[in-house]
C-alpha cells in the first residue's frame, strides 16, 4: 500500500479516502480537483537521504514512497525519468550566469516529461483492473499514455486536436492507439474525452481531472532536488499550459521540505507564449484566470482553458514567483540557442521556459548570480516543422569539392 | 593516458603507435582501416567486475578503461549511453520465446546509437586541439556529431544525402552545423567528405575511416553484457549498413572475453533490407562484398558500399553467425509490432534487426528457446514519414460524442 492518506478537494477542502474516489470532488464537480495528501510521518521512517543515495534504481520509481502506488507489481516496464540535469557550461559562459542548470526531460521514453504522469496513470488503471485508458492531449500526454499502455497491453483511446504535430500523431498510431483527431481545439478535445469516459467507462488520464497526474509530474523536480544535492535554486522556470507541471514541481519541493531534507522553497516562474498566456496574466494580476483563444507555435502549451489554473496560480503566488510571456520568435530563437550552444534539442514548448529566463534576465526580474533551473519538457524531434523554422536551411550541392568550395565564398 | 597499445591495419597487419597516425593505414590507403589494440594485462589490474558494480557513472563512460580516451577532461557534457535493455515480457509471451531482450538505443541524446561513436570523436578532436569536425552520414551519425560538437563549441560541417529524412536534417541545423545536402547517395557524400577533410583540414569522424568509431559503438554491447549480468546470449541481431556497429558489438565481447569475465561469444546476425544487402550476401556466401544501388525505406542502413565490410564480414563469420534480409514491408510491420506490443518506437533501420529475428525464427535458423538480444538503433521520431506508413490513420471527427460513437460501429 502507498503512503497516501487522503485526497483533498482544492475548492471545498473536503477530504476523501483513496478508495472512495476516482477523479474529482463530487461536491464541486469537475472543477474540484483533488490533491494527494501523504503521511509524511510514516514516510520519514523509511525514506532518508542516506537510503536514497544507496538506491540503484535510476528512474522515477526511485521515489516510490512519495508516489501513489499501492501495488508496485503494476508498474510498467519502460524506463521513465532520471533524465540529465546539465550544468550547461557554454551557456553559463555565454550569458555570464554561473549558476544555471537545464533539466532535459525530452530524454524520456516517448520524448517528453509526460511519460512521468502517464506511467502513474497506467499503474492506477491496472490496480483498478481497467483494460482501456483514454486522455485528451495536445500530443505529448497522448503519446506517452499510448506508449505506456502498449507496454502493458492496455487499449488506448486518444483525443487530440487535428492540428497536433504529425510526429505526435504518428507515435500514437505506432503504439496502436485508436486516435480521434478532433476538428477543434485541445480544450474541445478535453471536454469530449470526459464525455467519452462517462459513456464508455474508460480509465481517464486527463490532466487536472485524474488526481494522480501531479504526482507523476513532480518526479522531475524530485530528481532535480537530488541531482543538485538538496541545494534549492532561487528560481525554477517552467513552461505552462494547463498548469499541472508547475504544480508538480511545487509538490516535489513541498514533499521534500515536509520530510525536512531542505529548509526553503524555490520561486516558481510560469512561462507562456504571448499568444496564450492566461496563467501569466493571472499570476501577475489579481489571480483570476481569463480564458483565451490560443495562438502560438508552442502547441504543447496552447491551452486557452487551463484546467489546473486554480492550483497553479496558488502554487506560483505562494512561491513568490511570477509569470512571463515570450513571443513565438523568442521561442524559436531559444530552440536554436539551446541546440547550438549545448546540443539540447527542444520542441517549442520545451524551449519556452528558457526563452522566458532570457527575457526575465533582460528585464531585470532575475540576476546573473541567481541559482536557476530551467525545465526543457519535450524533444525537438516531436515537432520538426518548428525545428525547421528555428534551424534554417541546408546547402544543397552537387557531390563534388568545387560545390563545397563555392559555398565557402 | 588510455590503455591503447597500438593501431593495427586490418589488411596488412602493420602496427602503429597511437600518436603516429590519425585515420587509415598509409600503406593500404583508405581501405586500410585500423583496429585499436588494448593492453588487457594492464586493464585487468584496475578493471574488475566488482569495481564495475560499484561505479555510479551510468553512461558509456562507465567503461572508460576500455575506451581510447587519453584525457577524460575532454569528454563532452551530454549523457550518452546506459540505455535500457528490456525483458519485453509481452513480446516473449506473444512469440513464445522466453529469452529475448531488446536494447533500446534510441534513448540517446540525439535519439540514436551514433551518439556513442560521436562522443568519442569529440574527445579525440579536442585532444588534438581541433576546432572543426566533419562527417558524412545517412543522418544519425551526422546529427549525433553535430549535437556533440555544439555541446563543446566545435564547428561542424556535415555531408548527408539530400534524401535524408527531414527530422535528421532539422536536428543538424538546430545544432548549428553547416549542412551540405548532397545531390547523390550516402556513398557519394562519404567520398566527398573525405576530399573535404583533406582540403580543409577538418577532423573527420567517418565510420570505417576514423579508427576510433568502433570503440564508441562497442559501448552498447558493453552495457548489454553488464545488464545481462555477464550471461552471453546465443544470438545478437544487429542492423547493418557500413558494418561498423556489428564490429563494435564483436569488439565489446572480445574485450570482456580477454579480461576473463565471460567464457564464450555470441553469434552475430547481420540484418539488412532486401533492397540493400551486400553484407548479408557476403556473409552467407564466399565473403566477397559486391556493391549495390540501395533501395530501401531503412535510410540509416541504405549503404551500397559498406565501408567496414572487411572487418564486419570477418567478425560475423568468426562468430559463427549469419546474415538475413527483410523486406521494407517486414520492416514497417516490425515498427508497428514493437510500438504496439512494447511501447518501443523505432525508426526503420531501428526495427530491421527485430524483423530479421522474426524471419530467422520462421525459417528455423534460430529456436524459440535461444537466448537472444535484438538491437534497436534509432528512435522512430527520426523518420515520421515511415512511421506514418507503419502506423495507419487517425480518425478525424467533429468534437462531439455522436462522432465518437459512429466510429465504434
Amino acid at each position: 500500500m502507498s503512503y497516501v492518506k487522503k485526497l483533498k478537494c482544492l475548492l471545498c477542502g473536503i477530504e476523501y479516502k483513496p478508495k472512495e474516489i476516482k477523479y474529482t470532488c463530487p461536491q464541486c464537480g469537475d472543477e474540484g480537483i483533488l490533491e494527494i495528501i501523504y503521511d509524511y510521518a510514516e514516510i520519514k521512517k523509511i525514506f532518508t537521504k542516506e537510503k536514497l543515495k544507496m538506491k540503484s534504481e535510476y528512474s522515477m520509481w526511485r521515489y516510490l514512497p512519495l508516489l501513489p502506488v499501492d501495488n508496485p507489481a503494476k508498474i510498467g516496464p519502460s524506463k521513465v525519468g532520471w533524465t540529465p540535469l546539465y550544468e550547461v557550461i557554454r551557456i553559463r559562459e555565454d550569458l555570464g550566469m554561473s549558476n544555471i542548470w537545464i533539466k532535459d526531460d525530452g530524454r524520456n521514453p516517448t520524448a517528453s516529461l509526460k511519460d512521468r504522469p502517464s506511467a502513474i496513470a497506467i499503474v492506477k488503471a491496472r490496480e483498478l483492473g481497467e483494460k482501456m485508458v483514454t486522455c485528451a492531449s495536445t500530443g505529448n500526454a497522448a503519446s506517452s499514455l499510448a506508449g505506456a499502455a502498449a507496454s502493458v497491453g492496455l487499449k488506448s483511446y486518444i483525443f487530440v486536436p487535428q492540428t497536433a504535430p504529425s510526429a505526435k500523431i504518428a507515435q500514437l498510431l505506432v503504439f496502436g492507439s485508436t486516435v480521434f483527431a478532433v476538428r477543434g481545439t485541445y480544450d474541445e478535445a478535453f471536454d469530449l474525452s470526459i464525455e467519452a469516459t462517462r459513456e464508455f467507462g474508460w480509465y481517464n488520464r486527463n490532466t487536472a481531472f485524474n488526481p494522480y497526474m501531479v504526482e507523476g509530474k513532480k518526479t522531475v523536480a524530485l530528481e532535480i532536488i537530488e541531482q543538485m544535492d538538496f541545494k534549492v535554486p532561487d528560481y525554477l522556470f517552467v513552461p505552462v499550459g494547463d498548469g499541472c507541471i508547475i504544480s508538480g514541481v511545487a509538490k516535489a519541493y513541498k514533499d521534500i521540505f515536509s520530510l525536512g531534507f531542505i529548509d526553503r522553497l524555490p520561486k516558481l516562474v510560469a512561462v507562456q507564449a504571448e499568444g496564450c498566456k492566461p496563467i501569466v496574466e493571472a499570476v501577475n494580476g489579481d489571480g483570476e484566470v481569463k480564458f483565451v483563444e490560443p495562438n502560438t507555435i508552442a502547441d504543447s502549451i496552447a491551452v486557452g482553458i487551463p484546467r489546473n489554473r486554480v492550483m497553479a496560480v496558488r502554487d506560483i503566488k505562494k512561491s513568490m514567483g511570477f509569470g512571463i510571456a515570450v513571443s513565438d520568435k523568442e521561442i524559436l530563437e531559444a530552440i536554436k540557442y539551446l541546440g547550438t550552444k549545448q546540443g539540447i534539442f527542444a520542441e517549442p514548448a520545451g524551449s519556452t521556459a528558457f526563452a522566458g529566463m532570457v527575457k526575465a534576465l533582460k528585464e531585470g526580474k532575475i540576476s546573473k548570480g541567481d541559482k536557476i533551473v530551467v525545465l526543457v519538457t519535450g524533444n525537438g524531434l516531436k515537432d520538426v516543422e518548428s525545428a525547421k523554422k528555428a534551424g534554417g536551411e541546408a546547402l544543397i550541392i552537387d557531390p563534388n569539392l568545387e560545390a563545397v568550395k563555392e559555398t565557402m565564398n
